[in-house]
């Protein structure tokens, strides 16, 4: 389903207002007279709150017009139904990845890149310790030291917000990255950073949630891929999964069966928004697999 | 998302043709210009077989023609795309279960049905064994015996076809039925059974599947809800679900474990059959859940 | 694994204490020297408290002493290692089901007791509510309606609390039962009684948990199958299961969903206390399964 | 629960024999007279064909004696119960690893490996292609790329036994080695070579098995880590886990989402060999997790 295995190039369209009729009819139709062809499309009705979404994977190999005329078009529908939209050709994503001493999401993530399994450009790794330069390296990544400095460590999310201009960075990926950024950079990124908490969300925020979950004794523990928003641990879920562990599990064993939960949710996180499959509205998202 | 939760009378129209270009929005410009709302679309296509597939839920509350004329219109889209297509406008299925001795599924099923989850109407119990009869009506189903009769079972199998059509049955379940049915009978109700097996198709194929799995030594089981076909345990598979088992787990308490796992899978599927989420091509399933 | 399955009378010992050497070698010879058979032993450390668990299940059928005896050895053995400890000779435990209005719960462990895969003695069920009489009739179980009296409902907790006495109950089960008991009443059935939580704690605690996790936008929803202590919500985790969810779901799906995992989660739970594979200590459970 | 958590080196004891009273007692008060104590015990009896299997985890730093009393006093009471048994001191073990062209499974072993997850030694990787050459320099395990030479390809299955005696293997691990290897081959090596397939077995054996799922249109994919025996896919399963699918995954999207399966269920088995949890009887095995 995803881009790459049909030969064509594909495009994404991602639709968001109030729900009304005619809504459906409209862009199909739009899309049928440019001789566009939808190969895939998903829709969601939250009925709760009278919204509407609609993601469209559409082939250009045929379409009789071109892109400006596709674009007005889009707008003029868009601006009929009071729709957000979101298009997007198939071009590559500039990613970064932050990181500190955990190397076991970085590898998991770079393995995945080579393998083709996330469709994008890593163009650096940023880090406030060394330690993982070589791991970088081995991949072919430009990798950053950036020291936390200072009593606030401004001066450092300075030199990081460059290196991101610098890179014309789409989407920051904090592969358990400890450093607690600002608001500010946040905003910035605003729905394009993505986050990997090392709970099931709600359960056990802050601080060393495997200790918290070992204290509570459950008898699963989770991992959360999120977008970061000022509210520690609070923004929108993108994917979530869980690990059963027992009483024999030492919170040792709870950090060795939880590094594979974080590989895996945010290996498929950060695939699912290169791929234009998710939708933030308020603080939950739709997510189109 | 179901019919149910609206308010509204939802209707279905589910819809398979050779892909191409423009079927998306034929179907969408038809319903909007009968007034009628879409109220969740899914698609698929195939890009292997080169098979498209939908299903369209609407809503007809302001539908300003009526069904004939809507009918009709459908009927000459899917003539010009070459479309097999049902619709179904939520009125109730009914439902025959077939059931020997184990009682878990019957039990399973009509507190599911009991609660609303299944929206059908469950007209009658069918059993080879007088058992079960007391849980059938506890559940206010009527209960019919139809013992295996002669050296083929034929006899049984006629007087069960005659009850399937003084109760006009729509779909049948077999909830752990252990008598071989010929394939007229299969024929007469194509993709219109439900059957359960109590095993991860296609390992442990026929008899006794959870000695077959602890004499294989796996670590986990299996169940799947497939719709019944000549070649027993080769339908097309609707639903499947396993559980994890260890070297602790006697034959005993693979069944126990089993029971749970046979009736999710099944009540499962018997939803999504009911909410017309499956459609059948080849020997597969498209379930748009 | 179970009592059952052996085909003799099969005894179990649980034992907790301040990790030592030599426990093992003392119980284990202890039983030997009576002709008494360890069918299933196993045991558990944990090293960050020190505390020693073990749970032996063992045959007196060629036992050459008798009951008396073995008592007083065991209990001799516990004196010199500060142990506490429990016998159970495999007589039937009697349990009373408490629920409100919702019956999944009471329907799945009425099968599941009529299957006999919970060994106990379903003495009563007690309800706020007359709804679920018919249920308890069904399966041949006692039936007392207890409305809440007063503004406080003490009225009805000491009738509850007659019931239990006059049925010499040993396990109380909360199958969904929405009525607030007293610290008093939980002190009384310490460890005795169990409790299903429709989330996975320790998120959404509280009233209403489907529609928490659907206001938070989580991507899996959980059960939990707790010892009720006076902190509600917040007893000894016996066992939890979670179930995958999308923004397709709307609350009434999670409810629909979550009751195949509260069923599940209690079944288990109800099992696993009746075999005697729970030892709680702080807040947290050892479950040998 | 691993060796390394407790701070004192720590031996394993592996036993399986007929089952008879008295095992259990002997072998604890053997182990206390040598002021050795028990750190964790866990043992199994299958019923049904009368075998008991037991796994005792000690530390000898308060022991009294020595290794070679310690010994003796084990080989006597192996003796007496018709024992075989296995002891580990806790040494490391030698591991080569046989790789063809996929590198997910290597690369994952490996990261595993540098974090300390898997006690051992990886001596050697060996590849019947060049490719993968540089992942195993990145972790600084020597690589050996032996080609399949002539008809049978013997002269590089004996290069490959050369250079598995070489480095004194103890454990041969098949991360994704696509090359038969002759019965010689895996009996020199019994119980100790372990494959990765990737299916749920036995469903699914031999080639393909991710085109295989997909033709058969399973809803669920797997994988399996077995010891490899002369009948492929044949041989004692270790451990199995699955992933959901559904009519949206092409046979890419299988592979993809296989990897993942592969990589957590062959470090699982890998990890379980190495800590001396799994026995193998008949063509099972019995895992102390």
């Amino acid at each position: 389903m995803t881009a790459g295995t049909k030969g064509h190039p594909v495009a994404t369209l991602l639709v968001s207002c109030r729900d009304r009729r005619g809504i459906v009819a409209a862009l199909a139709q739009l899309l049928y007279g440019h001789g566009v062809n939808i190969v895939d499309a998903q829709q969601h009705t939250d009925a709760s709150v009278g919204q509407f979404f609609q993601r469209i994977e559409f082939d250009m190999s045929e379409m009789h017009t071109d892109r400006v005329a596709l674009e007005r078009a889009i707008e003029e529908v868009a601006a009929r139904f009071g729709m957000s939209y979101r298009v997007k050709y198939g071009g590559k994503s500039n990613v970064a990845i932050f990181v500190s001493r955990h190397g076991h999401c970085l590898h998991d993530l770079l393995t995945r890149y080579r393998l083709g399994e996330i469709g994008c450009s890593v163009r650096v790794v940023i880090s406030n310790h060394p330690d993982l330069e070589e791991v970088a390296r081995h991949f072919g990544v430009e990798f950053q030291y950036v020291p936390a400095e200072g009593e606030d460590g401004r001066g450092a999310e300075s030199r990081a917000l460059q290196l991101l201009e610098a890179h014309e960075v789409d989407l920051v990926v904090f592969a358990r990255y400890m450093q607690i950024v600002s608001a500010e950079f946040v905003k910035r990124y605003e729905q394009r950073i993505i986050n990997i908490h090392h709970s099931f969300l709600p359960a056990f925020v802050g601080q060393r949630p495997y200790h918290q979950a070992h204290e509570r004794g459950v008898k699963l523990i989770g991992a959360t891929a999120h977008y970061a928003t000022a509210d520690l641990d609070e923004g929108p879920i993108i994917e979530q999964d869980v690990a059963r562990i027992s009483h024999r599990d030492a919170v040792e064993d709870l950090v060795r069966k939880g590094r594979d939960l974080e590989k895996i949710v945010l290996g498929r996180a950060v695939r699912l928004h290169l791929e234009d499959r998710v939708i933030v509205y308020g603080n939950k998202t739709v997510v189109f697999e």
